[in-house]
């Protein structure tokens, strides 16, 4: 495991932010602690699957899930790392409006880390929320 | 199970660009037969995840793993449904380039479905696999 | 949605225990509230993959999550329901010893709904965690 | 990654037989060539969830994708692998009767590989599928 290195919402930010994935999504990073980050994804017309329900597209959702998910162990290993899996459960349909990315560490490992990570609507209604294995082995 | 009416390749297309973020990405369909479904997704820049790396991020690979089992149900059911859930491996760093995905059906049923897709770059190589799970039996 | 029926612990324990896999098993189920349920497994030799190391199978504790998952919506809904999938993450190898498993619903729909579950060794260590979606929508 | 070092039928069986929960699953290799094995699993009463409609437990049917998805690996790499995470589709109920896994490799890394298996019963109806992920830089 590399040696923990936790890093600040800024430094969060700023290492999110590079990703021009990332800046397209509008994500800032609101908060974060020992157990958890919470990302803000600003929504925008293109997320859209649907023009007549105005449903956000399911690949947004899932994006959400992986990059929290992801970031959840970059404040706590000082690094984000590759995804080995991802798994996403759509539990409502995601209406206009920005999102609330909630993320959390499943299990630290030597050579593959898990993490978990919700989605909420402006309302508070969880929209969906998933897990990730990542590849916390991966060359520094 | 809604009626079978399989839909033409023009008409997976017409119906698959309707969705904004369906334009965003590029999405061509290239081929359909009963068994599966070949969509082409046109590489940008904003797809990067790492800017020195200039790997594709994750979270685009899923959504077409998403849209493209979703379109393999398509084209065999008439239409796409909403998304149960979602599970990616990721095989291999995506590089800059266009990339073809294949969608399949693994199970119709009167209730729920499931379909699986593939991804490769140009020179056919995996870059990523999956599967999703779909409401079929949702309001038509 | 069926019409919300909870089930007491003796209820469940007794509906739990009609199944012969849940009878191998040796499944008693602890404590149950609106929120989640814990069941107790009791470790057998047959659970052994790996006779040197005498790890548990990863299919014991998959068989667990998938039932304890079930059983959380049980506890909430009157009846377990059919499995559409299953996601199971092993984190750490289970020795010889009696398990602990503590299921909670994730969200609840008319015709889908999904849970989670956790097993920890009888020193609190988390062994395995994962989620299933049931068709609540099965006929009664 | 493991010097390729590929098993034959009987060391695969032998391989697989010291395993306590493989001996009571009565799973026999039946066919192993470079892309896939085969395996088949002697149902037993113990296998059953429910006593009316005499149904195998989903366990048992996740318990034997892993097995398979790990013995396409263990047959390319001479070994089967801890399993990372496990995923399984349930596409019908599985009545009484003997079982036939088929497994095959999706993609050998250094570090993690994964492989997929099916589930049919004895008139080839598909029971469930899924895949796994496993850590193929465990020690040798």
């Amino acid at each position: 495991m590399t040696d923990p290195a936790p890093l600040s919402r800024e430094q969060l930010q700023a290492r999110l932010s590079v990703a021009p994935f990332h800046q397209w999504l509008g994500l800032t990073v609101e908060a974060v602690d020992e157990d958890s980050i919470t990302v803000a994804a600003k929504w925008r017309e293109e997320f859209v699957v649907n023009p007549e329900g105005r449903y956000t597209h399911g690949g947004i959702l899932a994006t959400l899930i992986d990059v929290v998910a992801d970031y959840a162990l970059a404040a706590r290993l000082g690094r984000p790392f590759p995804t080995i899996d991802l798994r996403v459960d759509y539990h409502r349909a995601a209406l206009p409006g920005d999102l609330t990315v909630t993320g959390k560490v499943l299990k630290l490992g030597p050579q593959v880390s898990s993490a978990e990570a919700a989605i909420h609507d402006s309302e508070g209604r969880l929209l969906a929320s998933g897990r990730g294995v990542y590849l916390t082995a991966a060359g520094k």
